[in-house]
């Protein structure tokens, strides 16, 4: 369970200033569920590791992962499989294609997708996470998220995972092509359920900051002192919200705000910012590549003034 | 029922020369019941109007129409939705690509195969087979393919039909990405299984002469009179077999022979000389590109010596 | 010199109904010569080969022959060459990509362009003309164009070619693509001399139909009796103008009209009947993939009227 | 004028592992004076902001800055132009293409490269470096290069540039491509002379340690105490070096690495580590993504010991 957020007066000035980019964006409608959101909707919680957090806006408000999940799955898969095993079956290259797109799967070492945050990646790692059923692979995700946020109530939205196991349509052929050249042996319906579940695990943006700030803490979480994911996975998870993290806006966003972080067409955002802090932001309208038009312009604002990027 | 085809010696010469060119090509071998085949076979059947025949080669071993079929489906289609139904849903143009390529589905008009002679192309024709169920549109399509051979025995072979079946990933692929694209709606499992009974329509090259004889006669069987299909539909088709009926060396072909056909990955080819006769080719070792290596020769070499060219 | 030809009504039928799609069209502008053209105009002319000529509309207009001159350029090459060395060096099949894609240069047998009408292709055949010099070259080019027209005034536009020598940037970079793949060796200035003189060679519809009539007769020209070139040669011709002629529309085109044509960004088409006649149209509306727009209705019409369709 | 450079056993010990990965390598071979280099060379400086140095191999080697010359290029521009003119110029995405390929130019925004790391990028941001000749354009690139080094005698190697300037094709391709686009307007020879002038500038690796330790610095040198670049210029320069400096290998040494480097094909690598030092490496066996086999070893062992990923 989370503790209670403070509102911050310099967070809400931040959150003013980026309200207005979110008039530039567009909620996404291709989910009912998602349709639903108020696009005019920004808030903000940063999570320190001593337990405070700050916030501005709707912190409580429940989203669906999507996209932000790709990066717990690859964690969990990492420690699952080790490095070799995955860097066999999904590369580590940016791709300047957009996160659908399968022209790269055809042109490129045929049939191994070029990273995991792109979905013909995504669905690689989510393939690869252990369990002897669909449940059983599923819980040891939910239970891995779960741990990060310290909420055993964490779950998934049902409707959201139905909607999107109906007609997700161009990730089936995103799997079909994959299993063409023998990178996953797994029923295709098996593995959409399993996926379509991980992309539908919600919370709310307090939450997201918990989970950036353990992957901030090298994967330790330093209220119970547990080391949640080795110092090593997280690593390669931050590298890969910097170089991959967003969209084709990845490149981008490394110059323009520098900091490791993975959005979902939700609109949410997920932070990190090494020894310091985790950052969860909600803005359900996009931008032309899929990001949150709010929270990409929030995160700038931040980093601009508290000299957060990397570089 | 066919006649019994008359052994000719010039066809003999000319099989003779061209089966030095089945040491080129290879057996497919994704689908077990093709692997089976003899590469060094090679056989032709000329059917004329006035219902003779000749050979050369053992014309009665039985081979499955693989993407031959395609051309046909088309027909059917055209006769079943009308030309502008059809091409709003395909397109016209030679690819350049292999017939399994995925890539220009995604840069060009998204989802709509560039035409009906790729996979991609071929699924969206079959789909439109009218009918109340899959057996229904299968029996729909066989009967048509009974009327052109004058034969209601042929049918297809169960254990390549059901072997395509399990193992088809790729066209699953490109079915799920026209599907996300809107251009068919139809079940994927439901298309599959139509599309596999179609590719496993089995017969030998005497047949697929006699199909090749109706389409050099603008559609028209000449021994029972009837009209089997329009001959806009007949032109159209065989417009097809020369822009693209030779996977993508179509356009090597059309120099080199200038006979309109259509191949398949068992290492049929039925061709159509308008006006004068079918030609039926089996010969199963196939080029890199996909055709027959032997059937190839032996087609240009028949056109060289007949002068067949269109052009 | 060409007879003077006879205005036919049945063809000002056809020009008045194909010049409603003048509309749809818009005049190239990329060349200034070529801006100044009125987008109204529509005319045709149809060569006999007894020397009989008949017209509607002005035929007397002057244009450049722009990719019209890929088609004669092939021939002459495959005349200096010889079809080995010439298919080494330049692909047969179509693309399905716009005329000046590059795309497939990198792709698919790196350098080698897919096939002589796309500009790629169009360089390497050019760059293959035989002689000591530009100068030379352009002069054999210009003998053999002269020759099938029977015109020894036919010359090139100096306006046009200057300008499209100083604008071609294109080009130039498929020459350079080309040069480091070892396609080519020349300098590309020269080559560019070359190519963009070829592409203004001048004439009017009369004389691009008189060259469609050579076509019609395998490379006869029936007055002189004179073998202006090998059959082969004429029939290789013709087999592309239907495989690549009309950019990427091509197979559209021999879906709907079928009969061999090749276009041009001036407006022009020399479309050729074989055994009856040539076609020479002029329309410089273009549709968005660079055919005259009013040219391929009329085209369109005409093959249905007569029934010239050679499928 | 550089310190001596202190030879250091830690050091030692990393090059001799690190060097058994140059025999996985081949020097680049195209350019004459390249190909001469010898195979098992593998050097390292570090530099750091006292002015100390220590070292492992033969560091005075001189070697052409090839494509780390693309990130001082950007340097320079960024001060002369400001980001806002530079990047409407030039994307910020990585592409996970080869550095030479031209498809994203026509795919992607046509004509607007998608980062300044690939060729065609970088002869954008050539074009747009100040001064009213090649020559003055050179000179200020030049004084800069110096300014870092605190070394007024660096130039340029004649004969490799030279020979770049004969034989680059590709890139005259890629400049007539963007020129096409009206990305550039300069005359492209002018431009390929001062691009293969700016390739060719020539340093040993104690050099780059120099460049890399300014970068390191944020701009600053210092031991004059001069701002060189400003803050944000030295910070969008390294987000670059992590994103796109290493080839279509980037994402692959941002995961297994983590520090920013620029590589080039003569096998030099310049690094940076915030607030610590730079460093230069030589190792001209390259792997087939055109990196410093060893060099890349190097820094990895490098990084691995002394945990500086940025992650």
């Amino acid at each position: 369970m989370n503790m209670a957020c403070q509102s911050s007066d310099e967070l809400e000035v931040l959150v003013k200033e980026a309200r207005t980019y979110t008039k530039n964006g567009k909620v996404a409608d291709y989910i009912p569920a998602l349709g639903k959101a108020n696009p005019n909707d920004l808030s903000i919680a940063i999570y320190y590791p001593d337990g405070r957090c700050i916030s501005a806006g709707d912190i409580e408000e429940k989203i669906t992962l999507q996209s932000i999940s790709k990066v717990i799955s690859l964690a969990l898969v990492l420690m699952d499989r080790g490095q070799d095993y995955v860097f066999d079956r999904v590369g580590m290259e940016p791709t300047g294609d957009p996160f659908n797109s399968i022209i790269k799967l055809e042109t490129i070492a045929p049939g191994k997708p070029l990273n995991p945050m792109i979905n013909a990646g995504a669905l690689v790692v989510t393939h690869m996470i252990k369990g002897n059923s669909v449940e059983e692979r599923f819980q040891r995700l939910l239970s891995f998220v779960r741990e990060m946020i310290n909420d055993p109530t964490i779950t998934y939205n049902e409707e959201v995972a139905r909607s999107e196991f109906e007609t997700a349509y161009l990730n089936r052929a995103l799997c079909y092509f994959i299993k063409q050249h023998n990178i996953i042996e797994e029923d295709v319906e098996q593995l959409m359920d399993l996926y379509t579940k991980q992309c539908a695990i919600e919370m709310n943006c307090l939450d997201l900051s918990r989970i950036g700030m353990v992957f901030a803490m090298d994967g330790v979480d330093p209220q119970s002192g547990k080391q949640i994911m080795p110092v090593d996975v997280a690593r390669i998870c931050k590298t890969f919200m910097v170089t991959c993290g967003m969209y084709n806006a990845s490149g981008e966003h490394a110059i323009k705000i520098g900091v490791p972080a993975k959005s979902g067409v939700s609109g949410g955002i997920m932070g990190t910012v090494s020894g310091k802090y985790g950052i969860g932001i909600f803005g359900p309208a996009l931008d032309e590549k899929g990001n949150s038009s709010g929270g990409i312009k929030l995160l700038e604002l931040l980093s601009a003034k508290y000299k957060l990027s990397l570089f």
